[in-house]
């Protein structure tokens, strides 16, 4: 039984000024413990290392998520619109809200670092015995499942899966705004108001009316600023790389039987890759920070330096190298090995091709990677066929070379490079 | 030696747009291990469980403070006032910054909780061992000792420490502004710039030309509004009775040699009261919700319900009381006594003279509480004998007494309370 | 018959976002002469001479004043408030869209000048031979009556004339956020949201959730400061007075059988005060900008410097005087007859009692000019009982007199002044 | 002689918060008569009936100009900058204050319809007879002929020239920030404080850092945006239709002898095109929208229909239209002519290659119309060479063929039309 709030209640939101809440199921969500701990991890990983502001959590983007779905659906049934499934809206407005439930602490690094895959922890726990599950299943015994689903993109109305993922979804238009407005840019300052006015539900998906062209344009060139200004910043992408190699360095260790002074569960747990859904909800930011406080004292000297750098935000510098192949990567490596540098440790190279770097790229074979205008003839056409700017957006490829290293290990050695190698880090900011 | 930066360096910021840093010591001590770890300790304590989008840092808030005294100071020097002194810049810019490194960790409650001060710990890092004192010797041997001394307001210039602390202050100004910003209420939307054109050096102090009159009664009013909706809301409140609760428990198990599973340092020194300015440093809020993550499995279970509550948010409830007294709130805590209720952890009561409630106070014997209006013929007026308005806000006390319970607890119990008593917990929000 | 627009229509706003119209009716009416008049006289009349910004319309007011109206209707719909008569909705938008129509240019100078008022006029508008009359009898024959009777308040149903007009009004709230945002001030930002969200029907009129309190006493607050910032303002009032003057001496000179070179239609009849309908609505800021451009050609010498004083923002200064009684005035009129100046015209006082100011003032017998809070317990208080904030700002009375004189006239022959009486001058700004 | 005012002046601006005038002259140009006649001309002419906000004059826009170069100028002087000429700052703020006094009333389609240049009357302006011709003699003979060389960019130093008018000059910033301001689209919000850190003198021009490249991208798309969200709007280019076409008309009556019962000064020299500078001050938009009101009542219809069409905002419908080739238009200007409408004035044409796009075109031959970026090489490079998104939005080209006309004329004699003519007119606005 789906029951409404005697009154709705609301949260005090920067971005949507409030975030309304008028269903019995969704209050109860928020106060799960499951969603409280997206409090204890942030939106934008390291990137508060590199603009102070931006120490926001996925607690707020997930109220702001949930907001914006909850606007464009009651929009949907104001209007009437016949292709919209008005029984669909409580599954889209808890997949909205939960789609980031499995996020575990510095998201994209530990990821990486583990091979895990936060959609994976998401949907353990929506179906697991948690307290998101049970209130879920208070609905209907396949309620959990109905989520999961919409959050795995096989649930039976594709309507919902492409509502709540899709390249113009509530998820993006409200981390674009919110990251924006956390750090302090302005580049993200999308008319949101006007892009929900001009959505539209057809035939089984979600697209624009053709009037629209100019917000949607507008909203593609700020994710292609945010993702130049912000997200790939290479000073959040040195912390980024920062926090990879204690990940790595810890797992080693652990692996070789090394003793750590500080170990708390679940840590070891996620060393050996074998995390019950009750030991993953553990994992937050406060206890990867408090590993690293301790493990300054561990006897690793990488490990131990690696983590004070990270605290005090002694980042490796960089330097941007227009192209380079995998000899040459070798050839600097075997030199940094000869002066008594670590060849891995302290050299690391971000590739253009390893930025998940997807501002728009239509032109896939799959349509939920499109936006689609419809026109006055409720004909649709992809918006890049449309648009001159966009098309020249989803072209571009802007990536370069950055070589990270730790300025204070090369510097009193680097006359000991042979010169053509020297030559490469000599412009380090 | 005072020296430039060659090129300056900015942060962008949410509030002031960017944050200028043009001298190289500033530049070190932002890059101090002590001023990073501000970081790690928010603004507004347990705010965020009120206002999600509270969760800036005092790392923030330390560099608007800079930064607006940077302002204040270049304009007096722009203006050539002669009563500015224009060699107290660098210790004014470094009070500024350093104000609140002292922090600990959800500082007003362990503060109560384990009688300790934050400016006591500043002027201890500022004098210690530590990077930020090695950045200020390297200015000058008694340099530390400077800028203590202006935190300590005994500072032999008292312009200084009126700049750095007084009723209109950068603090204040940047807090303000800034909390305003990251809760996302509008009360706080001062116009600063017209203040700082408004002020004056004068005499030893920091003064207001008359015509910036309305502004100051504006920047008041914000305040008052600001202590109301955010600093003293009730739910925030709940959270630090929470929060001082767990930490009164956890020193008396502590006392009673209760073995924590979970004690890493320095936390014994910390229940101890001897802590060294290196362990006291190691303080973060990172450790304390880590601690609490992990005391929930302790086997004492006042603690361990006390920290599952402050995690998963499920605080005490409260009701508003006109008028208490001592017998009262006695005859109730018997009467939770009788019943199995916990007399003094399951009934916490603020007193509306617990409330630091100083918006406005000027009617002080020390002239260091007021804000001086400078009119045309160059004399002083204390603002609240010209200001309507002011002299009403500084005359107001609003505060009401709230008991704080849980919920959970009281109510199957509640038809054995004798009626009288049941009455006041009818009403809980 | 009442029709819905098919599709609904926006207008972009700067304060209100969009103002989303839905009804043929509402469209209709702004799309009369009438209404689009409206874009030719300002919100603000001469404040845009103080505040470079304030250029705004009454048209653009008016829009933003229905907005609001619209989603106070909306959210009593939607939340089915049994207070709230739904049949009663188009009227009261078609009240809050119109109530401004009748305002001539420079609205409260040229009332004063001819003895009219702005009310009367737009209830003739409503009910005579012109569009706006004739789109509203399409409706119903009695409606421009039962709006015209909401504008008098005198409308059967006294919940519609407290919506449209009562302190915490649709009116009042546009023209702060309005005045705040063209001006570029930032007293006026109050937080509409969340005061739409407390106001309820009750009993015939609208009320105020007692836990809107704030927000009100924060709206209160913002007023009074707009009123003495801009509504008040000396130059603005300065500015009001040149042109009070022109209007005075025209209708002078016109009485007295001068010819003026330029004197188009409908200026003769508003000399004569016998207009009709359509020949005030000739009357807009550009026809009196154009007469006064013209009139710097009369042979008047007094018109045709108090015009090119208009145009050129040649404004007449002022002194603050703490107090003045009746025979210092007469003193100071003919000692300025004396030496040449003209004893009226080049010397105007501001009483303190002349301002029109009524930030709040509740205790009249009337509760149409209260704010009522509803408790609890569905019991009314009126705000000031219970808000200190407010009772202290309904007490004040701030306005001081002031004295406004062309300087260029007065510092030539100021020393054939008495000595007392120069003595009032030497201040001017 | 250049003189500092004892105490700056402000003046409260909604875009840039505080105008700051320092200079004595400045102060004197501003309360000139010319300069406050800029006040009865809107910046984006009829923008305002399509933007209701848009209502801002162009004395605002002067003053941020001038704002925006006192700001880069007190920049260059704090950096010590080699390449700025540093006592060519007075010449610099003055050009920029004044650089659109020329300005007539509804600019671009008076200029079109009577073939004037603003700039020409700038200059006459600046050199004649004239208060603002005065108070710049007071400096020094030449300085009235110094400040139009720069407007007529062949002033000595070309940097001067460089400053004031360029790509990325103070004039286009300010009006991006200030347009979208006003009429509340948020396309235009740049981050003008990074780009004014970036800007460098060098060699004779206005360089940007090439680490300033992102919000040079940024502004460039702003603008973009700006062109065909608000500049191009298919509503203003009908008021602007509407606007030409009475200019046209009226002309045509005064050369073939009609006598106008309402045709004040300055209008007959308007039409003869013999203005003096003194005639040409009198234009302003209160005098054309007078002109207007009071030609509603002249007997030939035309005009008065014209006239009448917008002031009411009656404005003509618009179809767009992919292709079209000058026969065709012969061709659908005779069947208007055959069902008796009228061949020219019931139809326009907007040709895409009529619009002044020009949003960036750096591919000329001059390197003024270029935005140059400075590497750490102290190397020049062209904007579009490095960033793919200017080259992408310099290359494109985007208008369509637009045909306007009177629907409430045309409607019902449409199916006199033959056929394939009636087509286009099928899908109107």
């Amino acid at each position: 039984m789906h029951l409404q709030l005697r009154e709705e209640k609301v949260f005090k939101d920067p971005v949507h000024n409030y975030i309304h809440v008028q269903d019995e199921m969704i209050w109860s969500l928020i106060n799960t413990a499951e969603f409280q701990r997206l409090r204890r991890i942030r939106q934008l990983g390291t990137s508060y290392l590199t603009f102070h502001g931006a120490e926001h959590s996925r607690f707020s983007h997930s109220l702001g998520v949930y907001e914006i779905t909850r606007r464009i659906i009651s929009q949907f049934e104001r209007a009437h619109y016949p292709d919209w499934p008005q029984e669909e809206k409580l599954v889209a407005l808890c997949a909205a809200l939960l789609h980031d439930l499995g996020h575990g602490p510095f998201s994209h690094s530990i990821e990486q670092a583990f091979q895990m895959h936060h959609e994976d922890w998401t949907c353990k726990i929506l179906l697991g015995d948690t307290e998101v599950g049970e209130v879920l299943r208070r609905h209907a015994e396949d309620f959990p499942e109905k989520v999961a689903s919409v959050i795995r993109k096989d649930y039976e109305h594709p309507i919902v899966v492409n509502l709540v993922s899709s390249p113009l979804d509530a998820d993006r238009m409200d981390y674009l705004l919110r990251d924006a407005y956390f750090t302090g840019v302005n580049y993200g300052t999308i008319d949101m108001d006007r892009i929900l006015r001009m959505l539209r539900p057809f035939q089984g998906r979600i697209v624009v009316k053709e009037s629209g062209m100019h917000a949607v344009e507008d909203y593609l060139m700020s994710r292609y600023q945010m993702y130049w200004q912000i997200y790939f910043h290479p000073v959040t992408r040195s912390s980024e790389i920062i926090l990879r190699q204690i990940f790595r360095r810890a797992k080693e260790l652990h692996a070789g039987g090394h003793e750590f002074r500080f170990l708390p569960e679940p840590l070891p747990g996620l060393f050996k890759r074998d995390l019950t859904v009750q030991e993953y909800l553990l994992l937050d930011e406060a206890l990867v920070q408090t590993a690293f406080m301790q493990w300054r004292n561990e006897s690793d000297e990488l490990l131990s330096d690696l983590c004070s750098r990270f605290l005090n935000r002694k980042l490796y510098k960089y330097v941007e190298v227009e192209s380079l192949d995998l000899e040459t990567i070798d050839e600097i490596r075997a030199a940094f090995g000869r002066i008594g540098l670590h060849p891995e440790y302290d050299l690391e190279i971000d590739f253009p091709t390893d930025l998940p770097y997807d501002v728009f790229r239509p032109n896939g074979e799959f349509r939920d990677k499109q936006i689609l205008l419809l026109d006055r003839q409720d004909q649709l056409k992809e918006i890049s066929e449309v648009s001159d700017i966009v098309r020249s957006i989803s072209g571009l490829h802007r990536g370069k070379y950055h070589l990270y290293y730790p300025e204070n290990k090369l510097r009193p050695v680097m006359d000991r490079l042979p010169r053509h190698i020297a030559e490469y880090f000599e412009q380090g900011t």
